[in-house]
Order: C-alpha cells, then structure tokens, then sequence
C-alpha cells in the first residue's frame, strides 16, 4: 500500500534534502523576458499574468529537480487570478508530477465532512461526474488543512486508512500574531497544544514504514522553543516548516522540532529561492533558485 | 461610502427576508433534463459538470431571486472540478450581480498577511496585472474566513475602514464535531469564546449605519445555548447561521443569538432549498425551490 510520508521520505532521501519549494509566483517576482511575452502573448489580463507564472514555475522546477524533496504552491497566489490562475496551477502541479516531484497543495482548506470532501476531491482525489465517470482533480500528494472544525473536518481528508496522499494541519502558524488564538487557552494547555493533541488522537495507526504518519503538523520556523514542546506532543508527525529565510526563522529554528532520529521537519522557502535573481541582480533566474536551493540545503545540513 | 453591513440590510428590508440560499451544486442533486443537456454537450468531463451547475444556478437564482437577502456559493462544490468549476463560479457570481443579488462566497479562507491579500483580491477585491492592470477577482461581497492565524490573517480581508465588501469568521460551526476544538479552554473561556472576543476586538470602530459591523460571524444552529452567549460576546455582528434544515437545527434555534431589535442574523439553506424538486418530486425544480424558499421564509417569520 501507498503512504504518503513513505514517499516523502523517498524523496528526501534520494535527494538527500528536506527543503520545500515554494512556488509563490507574484507579478513583482518574475523576470522580466517572461513579462514581456506573456504580455505580447495575453496583454495585461489574467490570462496574460497566469500564462507568465507558468513559464515561471515551469523553470523554476527544471532548476531545483532533485535538489528539493517537494514542493509547495500557495494557492492563493493562483486564485488571485480566477479560474485562469487555478488553470495555471493545474498545469504546475501536472508538470511536477512528469518530474517526480511531490507537490503539497498549500490551501488551509476546511469545511464540515460533506463539504471537505468536495476539498478531498478536487485536490487529492477525484469527483464524482454527471454519468458515472470518476473526474481526477488536481493531483497534489498532500493538503494543508485547518482543524478549527474539528475531527469532521479532517477525516474527509484522510479516509479511515493511510494511502497516496496526506494533510498538514494548522498548528502552530509562523506568523506575528499567530498567538492571538493559539498561544490563548487555560493554565493546562495553549490552544496550538490542544490541537497538537488532536493531531496526535487522529494519527493513531497511521505510522507508514518510515515511522511517520501521514497527517502532519505546520509548525512555524519562528517560534522554535514551542516547535520543541509540540514535537513532545506529536512524536510521530511530519512537521512542515514554514517562515524559514524571508520570514526570519533560522536553519537552527526551523530544525528545532526534528526528531533524534533525524526525521520529521522539512522546511519551506519560497520568495528565498523563486526571487533570488533579484537579490543577486542576475539574468539567470534558473541558477540564481537552484543556487540559493543549494544554499539552504547546506545551511540546513550543517544545523542538523 | 458603502458599507458591506449595510449593504446586506437593505437586501433584508428590500425582500423581507433573512434567508441565504447556498448554491452548492452536486451532481446528485442536479434535474435530470440539465444532466443530459450537459452530458450531450461535453461529455462526463469536468467541463460538463460545470455546465450543469451552471444552468443549474442560473436558473435556481432566478427563481429566488427577491425573496433572499443573499446567495451563498460553497466554493468546495466548484473547487472539486478544478479551473471549469472555478470558471462555473465565476459566471454564477457575475449572474447574481446583475440581479442585484449580494454574494456570500464561502471559502473559510485563511493564510498569514501577505498571502491572505491574494485571496481578498481573487474574492473581494482586484490582483495586480504585470503592468499595472486592476484585474477584478470574483466579485462576491463577502468572504467566510477561518480565524486561527489571527489578526494579521483578518486584516488583509477587511481593511483599516470598511467598504462595500466584509467577512464572516468561523466563532462556532455547525458539525458533530466542532467542539473538538471549539469547546475546549480553560474555566473562563472556550476556544469559540475566546475567537468571538477576538471578533469584537477587530470590530471596534467599524459598524455601519444599520448598527453592524463588516466583520461576521459564523454561528451555527445546531448550537443554539452558545449562539446566545456569543450574542452577549458580539452585540453588533451579524451572525451568519448555517445548520439549518438538513443538518437538524429548527428556525427557533437558527434565531436564538438574534438581537433583540430582530437584526444581525442570516440563515443559510442550501440542500432544502436547492433539492426540494427531489424531496417533492416534482419536475419543476425552480418552482419547488422558490416554494421551499417561501416556506422556510414564513417560517423564520414566525420563530422571530
């Protein structure tokens, strides 16, 4: 059988790296040859925008193959253009997937059961048609999820046994005011614990052959002494770790939740690699993202 | 300058009606004459799927258009048929605009501050294009969010002032399990307490000539004991209810967190409404939905 934290693992481990990369594509990120033909191409238009992103991200994955174990588009970034960018998206992952590389649909998706299973279908599974047919959706491995509503807002997304595909829920999030909600809560328990503990009761039995389950935990690079509390919590989980580099979050931070074995935590960077050719000032977009890729690989080696 | 509360409370008083129909299309609910139409168009495809919907909410908006105060896509239902689900929305939403119709697009959408503005632009508001464009997103006028990240995933939604275009939070949801997080805290305050806090908290300054604020509140029906004490937490936001008829909860329990001047509550149907053809048989799909419309109008009259 299929698990979805095997296959990570896989990954990891054929490319030796526990880097995730963003593909965060903003106008104000591309180079400016891939403006200009979309431009020729579509004008100013959403067509024109989403048609620039895909040229982007397209490269942006033949320079870091093999040198990342997954990669992570924001969704938002792609629904900001309508039905245009999700095409775009769909063409993204669908080009991931020719080159092996896992894709972690980042969506913070959630809804009461029959509602998130409409989310299961067009992200990780299939819908249902009009006469029978069985209509694949996105084809991303893993989801973001937001548990606020709870175990039936979760199941939809794992079904009853582990398979191809996985979530990350919500934790602990990298941002300022992460705390408004979840650093609230009584003397026992912070709110970002109590869902850890959620975390921890729906993964039981779901280990896979890596000893990983597969309902991971986002858990924010910005606040390591918590990541190191939550791992205690969630021994098991595949912590996905946002807020490294651009964000402020050290090699030391993002890694501080990581197991004894070595396992556990892959870290995120977006706007660090898909815009690094703005902060060298080069032409080479491509080498410019699978240099600053090999960057952080090392920085996050030599923390380990 | 508008003002999304107010907005909504002409719709009110315009059709005497604080019903929300939800446009959640599923193939299974679909009238079989749309089904085929469809079908001999595009085939079983995903593009066919929309399709249907597409006639589908066309012709349910038209038959309830007047006696709603608004309509509430579940963007799930579209999402599971990728970017021709997403096109479908789109065309359901510019629809409902030229009959004047507000639209709640229910999303539950959340992420940190800058990625959570792609999404107010894709929902509420307008992209950058690559050379300076405004590049309209859907248009609809609110958006439900997800409060977990806090304040920096809210105000990127909402604005320093309001304008014509507001958010419901997720306080208290209407499934089995909601209370797996939601109910728990320490002795002074739940989860959904401390959320509705929060709520009032980002509202200060911010109600509209109707005496309401751009920033609702999701609190479902199946919880009418908590709706009151949220009430007593959010004087001046107006409560958006789903749970209503098909998930259990009566017009009584729909109305519980209502303000005593009979303002800041809409109840959402969409199963009750938009399936009544299959509850009742009957081929005219359009006319039973306007008449389970009507009922479940004459029915919230008579709980308020």
């Amino acid at each position: 059988m299929p698990h979805a934290a095997d296959d990570l693992q896989r990954s990891i481990d054929a490319t030796g790296s526990i880097a995730v990369v963003g593909l965060d594509p903003r106008p104000a990120l591309l180079p400016p040859a891939l403006v200009q033909a979309a431009l020729a191409a579509h004008g100013d238009t959403q067509a024109g925008v989403a048609a620039a992103f895909l040229a982007f991200n397209r490269g942006l994955i033949d320079a870091v193959a093999g040198k990342c174990c997954a990669l992570k588009p924001q969704l938002a970034c792609y629904e900001a253009y309508g039905s245009a960018g999700l095409r775009c998206l769909e063409e993204t992952v669908a080009y991931a997937r020719t080159k092996g590389i896992p894709v972690i649909a980042d969506g913070k998706r959630n809804d009461i059961g029959s509602t998130a299973e409409h989310y299961q279908q067009g992200f990780l599974g299939a819908a249902p048609g009009l006469a029978g047919a069985s209509l694949p959706g996105l084809g991303a491995q893993w989801l973001t999820i937001n548990a606020y509503l709870g175990a039936d807002g979760v199941t939809p997304f794992t079904g009853k046994a582990p398979g191809g595909t996985g979530v990350f829920v919500l934790v602990r999030t990298s941002n300022p005011s992460a705390g408004d909600l979840q650093d609230q809560g009584g003397a026992d328990a912070t709110v970002a614990e109590r869902m850890a503990t959620l975390v921890q009761r729906w993964s039981e039995g779901r280990r896979g052959a890596c000893g990983l389950t597969d309902i991971g935990a986002v858990v924010g690079a910005t606040w390591p002494a918590q990541a190191r509390t939550l791992r205690g919590l969630m021994p098991d989980t595949l912590f996905l770790v946002p807020g490294y580099g651009a964000q402020g979050g050290s090699a030391a931070d993002a890694l501080a939740g990581m197991r004894s074995d070595g396992r556990g935590t892959v870290v995120n960077n977006s706007r660090g690699i898909i815009a690094a050719w703005q902060k060298h000032k080069s032409a080479d977009w491509q080498g410019a993202a699978r240099a600053a890729l090999e960057a952080m690989n090392a920085d996050l080696a030599t923390a380990r």
